[in-house]
């Protein structure tokens, strides 16, 4: 399904329905209970999900219409995310306190977005900016898709009971210790940015001229097993590896591995339960803070999101990796081991990527119009950029030039991280 | 069923019954998601309710079985809840994070838990200590059916939906003014605490003799309507009625009235959903601090628990007026207005009754032995005594000498108060 | 001087004298700097407490008088402590974030209230209330000098420095190891309360009758050897020692001896620096919670207060222990071993003793009329009574029917405990 | 004297001198009350200013010499900053707490440490790299010079008598309004960072290759009566124009105008105590927020970092701007209106200006070896670059490739902005 997501507005009904079930299928494994619960401020219950992800629709598709009246008096309160231009709305920290309306509502509310959307749909065929519309409100759902495992993951963490999300999760993929390797960057000047065909979100835009210095970045992201290496020789207690509010942190939160990892670097919590951790696998759910302190142990640093791009664009075959890579459709819900031995691996999927570049505008930017320009350009201010997509990210989301965001400190995403070096 | 809970060992099986199906007609109105959230520390979900009561009869006449094995592993951890002598525990203000186990699982447990009580409760027929034993967790049961009542209703306050628990709640009684008298108490040395017949627990006994100064006590609770006369008197906003620690907390939460009016005064939430103020019922969810700065306000005092105590134990046909009460069982789970117009009025029932006196131990008490030591006799600093019992008091629960204790700024209960004087 | 505080109108002038100069004795050790610094927000810098008794006398004196000006525009806000009928006033936890006034500037304050209280003393010898107002404000004042002296010890024990506030710290007593006897007290209806002559606050009045169950007390305080073999015996890792909120507010603070104490329970900090613990001494520095964990341990309670003033008024030459007593005139300004073997010992100074009392007000009790009924009548909620005075009392300040009071966890004054027992 | 700072090694006595000296003139107008206190967690007592910036020499410069023994024992522990490399530290919020070692001891502590450096400074004539570490202490200090000021201003501010470090300030400049006109600067590859001549931090360098976009720079910064059409337009009622985080920050702290304004902007708090507000001197106080917000009300930007040097190093004679800049020594200690009329005004002296830049280091960065690798490296993550200098820093403090850093949300440093476009 990854052309229907990003591609023709004649396939809009049959991406619409594709990524509106997705999100049903998403909650199969859940009891009801379990999409109440927010587990922590940065979390959101299931049920929040997914009824936001179906305001959104409401808000920002079906409300314009002459003669709309809300579905759900009250609900757009209650699932609006952060768009202070459309009104006041429930506070973040207190979406676990709803036990109403009740997940059977959410899912009928769901069904009546839908049933409103289908005159809508048949609209969009002939009308290119709705149909832009439309795929952004799928993007957008995608997004939440992701955080709807991210989430879970930390709710059934925090249980002593160490629930499962997957009641049968396959086996692994098969790995082996691989060398990394080091591929140059073209030095000089390069445009990212993204290209102009097909849907991205704004802060991809526009594309530009960047100054690359001399580079390398490593082939695949770290592995488990080379930061086990760095835990061993005293990586959590050596503060001249690390930034001040990194070692901050770690010292407040008495970090001592990746979140998720046991005291002795053995097991990890996964989407599965608990699991033995596999030394091949990519390393997941670092902060900024421990990716940076890695990299100056390493005598290396973390890329910047330029040199990333460009180096994608320029050395790989885009669609063919991400067609191949470990994306939450593959079902493993967790990072695999690097399953070829040459060229740049792992680019998507698998973990998302620190990078060592502040989240902010590109030269030239300009936010969408109205309230959808909240949705991305309000928060360059204090993130961080990752690239490349996780095990968890729907398939059909992703491109090369797409800016992912998280705040330093954050881990609950699946998050890795991968080397570069000045050349 | 009023004495099936306080009487004869020979009705322990009917009394276990009774009660403990109680506890799931409790849950009738409620969604699975409604069992599941935690609205604020002092708050326990549902969920948490139903298997801590059960939890208490694994631990305390399960578990000493030979050949015992817990029914649930882990369970013991997640749903003990103060008891530091049976071992660790889980984190009280996480409880609304925990998603599993399901309701559905929790029932099942009870269900569990009663077949294997079937014979212990046969045991119980010739082994009085044993029945004492069971008859204590029936109480202990009883006690947090009221506090599911208290707990749901500050969950659903907490949802701009305003979720209703009574989809059909009863009207209320017809109230009309009635002016307050005051009946004066004897005098002298006079003894308090539970005389030895029936069920007690441990913070009532023993009976001994406390000296009374000349005083008298109002024939009923202060009303909605006078407590609205201390509103509009600028009752909150004058300092010199409060205790300090109370004017403190009433400005930092910016208290204007009691907890779940709306700002006008007009309007409460209630277990029906919202309602308006009835002038004639008991004020309720009113704090320590309120009902003491309401009492200064009105020139009078709150009754010490010894005059409460011995007042009613002389002057009313204690078991008349249980049977009268407007407990839990009555349905309208809401104080409603008196109904009789002459002698001591709502002793029992509809508000519990905010005294003077902290929560101390009786001269000689002695708290039980072993971990049940713990029920109790730890929680003696630092609370107030409360008496009387509340409309959501199970019927049968209830004695003259019970004393119910919370903390000063404490109001989710079903809290009021009535007035007393120095004679 | 004992008398001067307690007794005759015509010598106010000389006792108003001799108790504002004491103030600024207790400051020659101390550096500007040392009267900046609030350590916590229990703590008010030295400087605070110069001005504030001294504002209390132009507020409750001079203000009244016709054709007063503010001594100081301003200092009435900064220097109100608690006083909400008299204005608004700075936050209380932040009064070490004043540097100006400086301490000169406020010492030049003293002499002009001085000042102008001259003729107002003159008028006191023919006006009996205004005499008796004067008097309050030289209890109050010495209340102060208490607090200056445990702050400054709290202040000076979070420098990692350690200073010492006696240069020349006296040589503690020498003590021995003296058993611990129990007295036994008359039961049956008493009287305690202040009996009217001399000086009182209004909260040891009025003299009432109080029922006294058959106890005995213990001659002497507990003293730091006996505290050890609690702490040796695992006191602070047993939970069923302790209040519920006791155990959990030392699991959060760590507790694990006395404040002021080393890890290895062998040396203190004292105003005169880091000394070993004298294991005769009265232990010092606990909360209520560890003297009631304590006695519980020991198989023992704390007294009532009705005992405790009931014993000291009966059994001993309360004159002859007031003059006898460690106070802070005798240089101390430490516990000290008990100097006699038999009778009651060390009922006045050396270490505040709690009670098992909560600090309410008596039957029938009044506070003064105007913003001084502020004095103590608003905190008669959830502290604790403590007898008898400390080694940094000032001589001539107490009485038997003193009643002092704080909260359960406070540990930074000089408190101590005496044991009791069921009789 | 702004030679003396930036140059000859054969200076390095002299400058030693002036920039030592210069800190002890700072303190003239300061009681030794007022170096004690730290009014939040970002400010530090003059006290602790005054010896940290000695233990910096004792650290990097005396202690490493043979037979060295610590100056005063345990003042390492309470002096160091934030070298983790050196040994543990003395808690930062808790400088305020101490108040020892007293003014008088640190002056003294300041003389021992400049009668032990005279032999190191007589080495440093012949020894080029010891010069460099002396130089770096004495940038350190004057950047401690300049902290001093902004933290006793706010001191000073949190205190209702609000207290004037300056008896008798001068009068301010005269100003008028001036346009505002955009300068166009040169796109393309330029080079920016220190040439290598003189002093510069490490995180200056290395001079480095970038690319620029066209745009233009405002001729000034934004005045106080153009921050006003911004408040009277709304603007910190208008999320749409604020980063997410600025704007929770600005509810949370109900930000109505810069720092130090009053509530009707029309007087400012200044360390001559409270002026009115000069409507044509540049805006001071504000927030990256703030800053950020005004610029996309005006329709423009922040200028980039790489824009502001490049322009400034190509447009203007930079020794004689910074000759003429409204710097600490001018003894304004307050932004002043712009004295001229054309070409790029006020680029130094009176307000930092916020760029859009986060503060990250250079490509091909290298930190100091050692400690001294802490000074700046370990901030590159969360801070904002600022550029240009304020009227509290001294002079001959500052360079066209100078980097200041702060967090976002910070105001009580001197910072306000000028604005740029997009040409």
């Amino acid at each position: 399904m990854l052309d229907t997501i990003c591609t023709a507005q004649s396939d809009i009904v049959e991406a619409y329905r594709f990524v509106r079930d997705r999100s049903l299928k998403l909650i199969a494994p859940l009891s009801a209970e379990d999409t109440v619960v927010q587990s922590m401020p940065d979390v959101s219950p299931t049920k929040w999900h997914l009824a936001h992800s179906s305001w959104f629709f409401e808000q920002f598709l079906l409300s314009s219409q002459c003669g709309y009246e809300p579905l759900r008096p009250g609900w757009q309160f209650l699932f609006n995310s952060y768009y202070e231009s459309v009104g006041p709305r429930h506070n973040r920290v207190q979406r676990g306190l709803l036990s109403r309306p009740t997940l059977a509502e959410v899912i009928e509310y769901r069904h009546r977005v839908d049933d409103d959307m289908a005159p809508v749909l048949d609209r969009a065929a002939s009308d290119p900016e709705l149909a832009a519309l439309i795929n952004l409100g799928l993007h957008h759902e995608q997004q939440h898709q992701e955080l709807m495992l991210t989430d879970i993951k930390h709710v059934f963490s925090v249980n002593p009971l160490e629930p499962s999300y997957q009641r049968e999760a396959p086996f692994g993929l098969p790995g082996h210790a691989l060398p990394m390797r080091f591929v140059r960057g073209s030095a000089g000047i390069v445009e990212i940015g993204h290209h102009g065909e097909g849907f991205a979100f704004d802060c991809e835009t526009p594309r530009h001229r960047t100054l690359l210095h001399p580079y390398e970045m490593a082939d695949r992201p770290v592995t488990n097993d080379e930061f086990r290496d760095f835990i061993r020789d005293g990586g959590y207690r050596t503060p001249s590896l690390w930034m001040s509010e990194g070692w901050a942190r770690a010292q407040a939160e008495a970090w001592a591995g990746p979140m998720y990892w046991d005291a002795q670097a053995e097991t990890e919590f996964t989407l599965a339960g608990r699991r033995e951790i596999d030394p091949y696998a990519p390393v997941c759910h670092v902060s900024y803070y421990e990716a940076d302190a890695y990299a100056r142990w390493a005598g290396a640093r973390l890329p910047r999101e330029s040199e990333w791009e460009h180096l994608t664009e320029t050395r790989v075959d885009v669609d063919a990796q991400l067609r191949a890579a470990n994306f939450a459709d593959a079902g493993f819900l967790h990072p695999q081991p690097a399953q070829r031995d040459e060229g740049l691996l792992q680019l998507f999927g698998d973990v998302w990527e620190w990078t060592s570049s502040p989240y902010v505008n590109y030269p030239g930017y300009k936010p969408l119009p109205g309230a959808l320009g909240e949705y991305n350009g309000k928060f360059m201010c204090g993130q961080w950029v990752l690239r490349g997509g996780s095990c968890v990210t729907p398939v059909g989301h992703l491109r090369a030039s797409y800016r992912n965001f998280f705040y330093p400190p954050d881990r609950w995403q699946f998050m890795g991280f991968r080397l570069a070096k000045d050349a």
